[in-house]
């Protein structure tokens, strides 16, 4: 059995947004180990649409489409649909009341034209959309079956999830009493600190036995392990995920920062909650990301206490205490400064933690010396300081990103314990490449 | 004339990644006035490419592919370009020496697997690739040309802009003698503080004549005007721009913040910068957002002194002064509160503007008299301190990005002498809905 994907719209075919819905669909269809062939984009066309369906209908056997769907003039897909395939229009009265329904409970004047986003093909199965005016539908065409969702992400994944997916997996078994079917699990594991290589040749053995497939993501700085497990039962696959899951943890350790949805803030927050810690910031190069990044987390301000920009020398001394002497004699990036920073930090918010960061991001103001690239970060604990310097030659804003995921990281490896590394994939301050060194340190 | 895009690769049609390739190719297609009417996407699978391939030879001019042009055994394109197509693959010196020159400029060895990316259909056009060590290729198929890509987003951008585009103008020309060439030409105006129909209707009249179409963008919280003129030469369509341009800047005045890649923070720092002014901030809802923000544009610390994140109420106490006994009385979201962080934190930072902000950014935290999305921000300037009051009804992160572009956009306004005002699409505290409508202000 294969799946096709439609996406419908002249503004994805003018490139005035990027189509993320088919990504969002192959990527759940692909945990029915449902095979997605063709992707496919037209115009609000009629002609150019009619031909997608019918080459559709002809080769695949499931077809998602998305977009089409709202009120306006341009959104065609229902009537298209419905033509191609020889259907009339019926009105379904319970699809008319829910959209009702939904312009009463936002407060909003129903206009006429949603009236017809309650029409649908003969035959044609409704699919509710409780968080939009657009209901879904699909309907059967000879070997294929068309599912027709709005083109609104967020409207779209809910209707994928809980409309499509059990339609298509319940056809997928009654098509052969479900001696072909196989159940798809998978788990997405974040880590940091370690090159893709490295991770590949880290895991190479755990997976031999094939039972477990393990893909490789990277969104810098992180690296992303997507182990996915195949098998006749969900019991089985989800068995084999937790296994595989509890081996890569093994062996990586704190590598691992999370799983699924999180991310390092709020891992981190989680452990400062759990634990009763508190933390604060003393911000240079990094600019305010950290604590941007600790106060994008609800709750956070059951242990995030502030932090402190402290951009320029001026702000150094005025906020944080930083003797201007010492600034002028070591200069704003050094390792006397930052930890002065932590210091400062700690004794105004009466913080466990404070990261503390002080770099040259670029792209101008380094010096032979001093290059662009070059960064210290102090983590302060009740036990006293640690700090280290590393050269992260990228641009910019990766500079103040892969900055900020360290000092977060920092805090992380203290409460577990774990050794106080740079990531693997830097060179550390005049140390030359080191791939998988870990900084020297000074406590 | 039309255009097909054919995007290759597993990881697309598993939704590992969203393919932005299509939007950069329709984009820039768009330019050349040139209507894309397919995009298909492929596995690297040859019998799915080869009946892609054949299908777009029948229905398109031009065949816009990206993907499948690596060193790997996944990259396929060269050789089913050239297997559907009957033609031999030739090896082509220049590229291979080009590839050979692109390692040794890298200090990386060149395996012998990059020796087929010289490799190329016979009759093929080579593209080169100053980028990376793929070079593309065009070849003609019937009434088809096939323009073969990197996936490498900036490598295809580049060589769509260097290699592609002017010889598919050239075959516009070359079809008809020019007669039915139009050159576009598009801007892109930046907007804040004004709903899109209102952008609609305030500027109908101006573009009646037809010869600019005008186009709208969503970015939350900006709205994007696009200008698009088609010309029969590009002075004419460059001047069509330039006045639809002034006529759109001088209807909406200070509501076009930009112009092409600008942000809010970038135009805000050149203001500063051609003033000699400076800037510091005392953050509490939007927890070091605003910082990050201006930190983001390279040269910031010519004008960017420093901030506060006094989320915690001991915090706005200790770093920047605000009474405890007011914040008890008041509440830490209130205006009395939220002007004492504005001239705290420039007392003590010393700049000529600070931005403070102090909200409920939800989910939790409401009450009945300050409800979620209460939002205080206060501008200090020499002259004094100007205060309003906001509730903006959007999810957490909304609610940070919206109050930081207001705090941005504040400043940028007293620069230019424009009012202060809050963003049309909101409801003020207190004062229900009201489209349109400014702040009250107290100064």
């Amino acid at each position: 059995m294969n799946a096709e994907i439609i996406t419908i719209g002249d503004e994805l075919m003018r490139g005035e947004i990027v189509d993320s819905n088919k990504a969002r669909i192959a990527e759940r269809l692909l945990l029915l180990d449902l095979d997605c062939r063709h992707q496919v984009s037209v115009l609000d066309d009629p002609a150019d649409m009619r031909d997608a369906f019918l080459q559709a209908a002809e080769r695949s056997d499931f077809v998602l489409v998305s977009g089409g769907l709202g009120p306006t003039r341009d959104d065609l897909t229902t009537a298209i649909l419905a033509e191609t395939f020889d259907r009339k229009l019926a009105l379904d009265e319970a699809s008319l009341a829910a959209i009702e329904a939904f312009f009463s409970k936002v407060g909003r004047e129903m206009v006429e034209t949603n009236r017809k986003q309650a029409y649908f093909p003969t035959g044609a199965e409704v699919l509710v959309n409780p968080i939009g005016t657009a209901p879904g539908f699909s309907i059967r065409v000879g070997r294929a079956t068309f599912f027709a969702m709005p083109g609104v992400p967020r409207e779209l994944d809910r209707m994928m999830d809980e409309q499509v997916l059990p339609r298509v997996e319940a056809q997928l078994i009654s098509a052969d009493g479900g001696a072909s079917r196989r159940v798809v699990r998978a788990a997405l594991l974040a880590t940091f600190g370690m090159g893709e290589s490295t991770l590949e040749a880290e895991l190479l053995d755990l997976l031999r036995d094939g039972e477990v497939e393990l893909g490789f993501r990277t969104s810098f700085p992180d690296n992303f392990l997507r182990p996915v497990a195949r098998a006749r039962t969900a019991a089985e696959a989800d068995l084999r995920i937790a296994e595989a899951t509890r081996s890569i943890r093994e062996r990586l350790g704190a590598v691992v920062y999370g799983e699924g949805v999180d991310t390092m803030e709020s891992v981190v927050g989680r452990l400062l909650t759990e634990r009763g810690l508190t933390v604060a910031t003393a911000e240079s190069c990094t600019g305010g990301l950290i604590a941007e990044r600790f106060t994008d987390v609800p709750g956070s301000s059951e242990y995030f206490l502030g932090g402190v920009v402290s951009y320029s020398n001026e702000a150094k001394a005025a906020m944080l205490g930083v003797p201007e002497s010492l600034i002028a004699r070591e200069g704003a990036v050094s390792e006397p400064v930052v930890r002065a920073m932590a210091e400062g930090a700690r004794s105004r918010f009466g913080s466990d933690f404070v990261i503390a960061t002080s770099g040259i991001s670029g792209p101008d103001g380094g010096s032979a010396e001093k290059p662009v690239g070059l960064v210290w970060i102090a983590l302060a604990t009740r036990d006293g300081i640690h700090a280290d310097s590393f050269v992260f030659q990228v641009d910019r804003s990766r500079h103040r990103r892969l900055t900020a995921q360290v000092g977060l990281d920092w805090i992380r490896r203290s409460m577990l314990g774990a050794e106080l590394v740079g990531p693997s994939l830097l060179r550390r301050a005049g140390g030359g490449s080191a791939p998988g060194s870990t900084g020297a340190g000074k406590s």
